[in-house]
């Protein structure tokens, strides 16, 4: 069975592990610090590979930033990470054949063939944590726009210009989804400004009704983004994942989308192709696209 | 070279005329009064079909409500026609093939062939009229999602529950980037009740202050959903068609855009196909899909 050497690239963590074409683990899973010197990081990649490429048959990148339609560099810049990364030269990196994605499209395909979406031509995944990721699948495949840089989701849920968003915007549906949006919900509900998001969930576990209400603001704009992306898309499926994801009510938001939407009814879900799903969609994707590539 | 019979139905109108392959009009354009009862809408189609169904290949509708992906039938209701409309068996009006789309996504395909957004893969189409349509262009095919229903611009772009949308729910951008909106947001602004869209657009053009304000407001509405749209898809083009396109700056439209957007840049344009693009797009779809279907 062909394998993929998979390296995911965050700005804080790197990991690295094989991946078949099953969409299964088929190596330790390694974890390092992201290095702060962009010479460090190709150094570290450089160990990575000469380590697994005489086991694999392709090197996939599951990156941070957005991947062009060719699949071997980075569009713009990306923040949190060496400045100097968007511009790493990636298939100069191994004589096996080198693919890259960005990480959250990754995951969106990972979650289609082997998790939460699989068997649906239509999904859209949401990646809820410290900011907000998104990956599209249309007609079972990935959609890239233009120059690949498609499933941003900064789109503006607020029109008070009331949140800066991390893109430099302002009001995007990132700002409010987040765990950071959760934060900034509860700062404005409470006016506690050192309330923090575990304030909130402990909260709710105890059923403290101050933070339902902030809970339930915050979830119920996700569940305004995701009735927007249903009236565009018109999807079989959305799939929530994150760290935040597993904090929500997947069975209400259906619902509370279905109430408004204008298109055919969807349901939401959660992820299922666990943590390590960038790596496992990127080695799909590598295996699929990159060998003949 | 072949012909379509278009049929263009409104709640208020409905239009037909002949379109060639070419995408050019081929007869003459006849204007009808859309009749309150059922019963006179169908026997309006058979009259005009019957009329000329002997000199084309294929009858093509260009209507009101979603279209399944067989496009032979309407999803769910549509407001504003009569309420059985919906239920038309429409492959019985005719011996010849019959073919049916929505009237924003004809139009969003006559751009494409004929109009402003030919040659690029990737387009949006925004109808800006009294409620706002849509049509999406990917990869060179109508988008259509898994029912057939995708496009509907009823994302939400604002957070505040103050506009209801005709489609039952709140703060949608077409609650905002309509002619409605504009007038919504007159009233707003200025606090007088009796205010119209027609004044602002007088008084833009004698350069009052407040009814610049209220016109750069709405105008603001329109760039923060076209961000969205453009952080989504990454299209090439965002098309405005409609009564009020007309109005708009599209090149301080795209500088905003592009100014906010976090994928690569992208232009906004106005259509170029003219007013009978609904039955244009229908007639082009019609005599690609419709006559070997």
């Amino acid at each position: 069975m062909k394998k993929a050497l998979a390296i995911d690239v965050g700005g804080t963590k790197i990991y690295n592990t094989l991946v078949d074409e099953a969409g299964q683990i088929a190596g330790e899973i390694e974890k390092h610090s992201t290095p702060k010197e962009y010479s460090e990081i190709i150094d570290l990649f450089k160990s990575i590979i000469s380590k697994y490429e005489d086991e694999v048959d392709v090197i996939a990148f599951a990156t941070c930033g957005a991947v062009n339609n060719s699949n071997d560099g980075i569009l713009g810049s990306t923040g949190n990470i060496a400045k100097d990364y968007p511009k790493t030269n990636f298939k100069s990196l191994s004589t096996k054949p080198v693919f890259v994605e960005n990480d959250a499209n990754c995951a969106a395909w990972a979650e289609h063939i082997i998790g939460a979406s699989k068997g649906y031509p239509y999904s859209i995944m949401l990646t809820l944590g410290t900011g907000v990721g998104g990956g599209i699948i249309l007609d079972n495949k990935l959609y890239k726009g233009k120059s690949g840089a498609a499933g941003e989701m900064h789109f503006k849920i607020a029109r008070n210009a009331k949140r800066r968003c991390t893109c430099g915007s302002k009001d995007c549906f990132e700002a409010y989804a987040s765990g950071t949006g959760l934060r900034l919900t509860a700062v404005e509900i409470s006016g506690n400004l050192d309330i923090t998001t575990y304030d909130v969930i402990a909260g709710l576990e105890i059923g403290n009704e101050l933070m339902m209400r902030i809970f339930n603001t915050w979830q119920n704009d996700i569940i305004n983004g995701i009735i927007g992306l249903a009236d565009i898309f018109d999807p079989d499926v959305v799939v929530l994942s994150g760290s935040m994801a597993e904090f929500v009510n997947t069975e209400y938001i259906t619902d509370a989308v279905n109430k408004e939407i204008v298109t055919q009814p969807t349901k939401v879900v959660k992820a299922s192709a666990g943590n390590y799903s960038g790596m496992i969609g990127a080695g799909l994707l590598a295996l699929k696209v990159g060998v003949n590539g």
